[in-house]
């Protein structure tokens, strides 16, 4: 028998508290799972399903912890905790990168095809938008998330620009690098999606200048994280811009004054992108956990070699 | 030198006017362009570039005329017009089915999504949708537009029923027929997408009984015919049904006293799910005409015979 710690908000954990036990025992695994809340003796917990924006930030207290499965694929307000020695795997989880194509693809069609106006009742003016062959879009970022986005587009007709670290072989796809490669992204696209990390290096990636690259009318989608653009910088340049679909932001909930609640020009999604669904997650939990008790390579562990330097 | 009528309204001619003989030119045609309202002798005109909504009903005059091109991929308006001999041709635009691979995939993702809520500034509640492998869709009509948009929903991992009325194998996508398989497809689906022809056998396809079989909060889209569902039945229906997204209608522009104009539960868009697209359509249209003039056999011949019978 393990024991494995639910370290996550309480409403989270009603969506797990079915699925999670099926999928232990669909993995042959007798586990006690306990929760943050309950009573517990941290020293007899073997395993930990995490979210970051749990509670539990002090590790130390769990001296025999085997590892720390997280529930969400970004990782960077863990894997810099030092009290956090055990190994620390990330979530990676076929349903979340399925769950970003699906709402890219909408998103990204619903601005093509200009939605809007049909949804708050336009008048008859039959006027078909362009094909989709004739409406660039711009993918800043080529990982997972974005080099599957970057796919699905393509395969619909969109001409697509992934701009990357690295050049990116991805079919259908033109790979820039470079500041010069963005600037060619940005400048050439209808339709920008931002899905890069969170680095140093991408902090507030859409600024005053790299907004300004843009061409009129166009539309920004951020999927990816809230810091990839500074938000006085995008407010200032919307009126030009033709909206601003934003699913992450710096701050979460988004507070209730926040000026995009109010903008004309911008949807606010509520961090739903890339939301990870609990069966398929709790499978992957699963299997990480099994993999750790017969001795197997523990999958998605996290190099925080970089975060802890 | 070739004569060619333009019969359509005055507003369709903006959009072909320098597309047109750009598309002449290309394929080796010199051709006189001349518009139904300019002074012209009908025995002098080779062919005609027809839109079934124009004014020109009576094709008695033009008794030299080689051939129609519709405009339009829908040719019930003109099929059964006994004044018409020539031979007539139906657009088949490779742009007016990708076209309509757009417009649906996007509709689909819309509902799917619940996307309005965020469009309308719905408050904070991160709760993701279920995957596109939760979310059967069912595609009444498996034809050249409702094969390609099938293809184009299964390969983003919706579980695709098709229903037509010969067995249609589509990779991914279930087949039915009959009225068994209606009733299978619409009591299986969240969502379900009219592409069907307009005939005797499909008008009023979607009525009280079929509406019934559809789940509570499920939604119809129709890019098909407006006469594939009896409105008031729809309208009936809909406090129990998730939404109606409608492109065509059984009277276009809809007139303005429409009550789908305002209900909460409909988005009516203006006949744009198939547009056809001018720069391609001209490229079609030019074919053809070069195909007639220099004896080869012609694309998309109308067969007439029932609509004559």
């Amino acid at each position: 028998m393990i024991r494995v710690l639910f370290a996550a908000k309480p409403e989270v954990w009603q969506s797990y508290r079915d699925v999670l036990p099926t999928a232990f025992a669909d993995h042959g695994l007798a586990a006690e799972i306990v929760q943050l809340t309950d009573p517990h003796d941290p020293a007899t917990i073997d395993w930990i399903v995490y979210a970051p924006n749990s509670e539990l930030q002090d590790f130390t207290p769990y001296a025999t912890l085997k590892g720390v499965q997280t529930l969400w694929a970004g990782v960077e307000q863990v894997e810099g905790n030092r009290t956090l020695t055990a190994p620390l795997m990330r979530m990676v989880d076929d349903g979340l990168t399925q769950g970003m194509v699906e709402w890219v693809t909408g998103h990204v069609l619903r601005h093509h095809l200009g939605m809007d106006a049909h949804i708050d009742g336009a008048a008859w003016a039959p006027v078909a938008p362009p094909l989709a062959a004739d409406r660039p879009v711009a993918m800043l970022g080529m990982g997972v998330l974005g080099a599957a986005c970057a796919r699905a587009l393509a395969t619909l007709g969109f001409p697509v620009t992934g701009w990357s670290r690295s050049p990116k072989a991805v079919a259908g796809v033109r790979s820039v690098t470079g500041r010069d490669g963005l600037r060619d992204a940005l400048s050439g696209a209808q339709i920008v999606v931002l899905l890069t990390p969170h680095t140093a290096a991408t902090e507030n990636l859409m600024n005053t200048e790299t907004l300004g690259w843009m061409r009129d009318g166009a539309a920004l989608i951020n999927p990816g994280r809230g810091a990839l653009i500074d938000d006085a910088a995008l407010l200032a340049e919307l009126p030009r811009l033709g909206h601003a679909t934003l699913d992450t932001f710096r701050v979460e909930p988004l507070p209730q004054d926040d000026p995009y609640w109010v903008h004309p020009k911008v949807t606010v999604t509520p961090h739903i992108a890339s939301a990870t669904r609990p069966a398929s997650a709790a499978r992957v939990v699963a299997e990480n956990i099994r993999r750790g008790e017969v001795g197997d390579p523990l999958l998605h562990l996290v190099d925080r070699s970089a975060a802890l330097a």
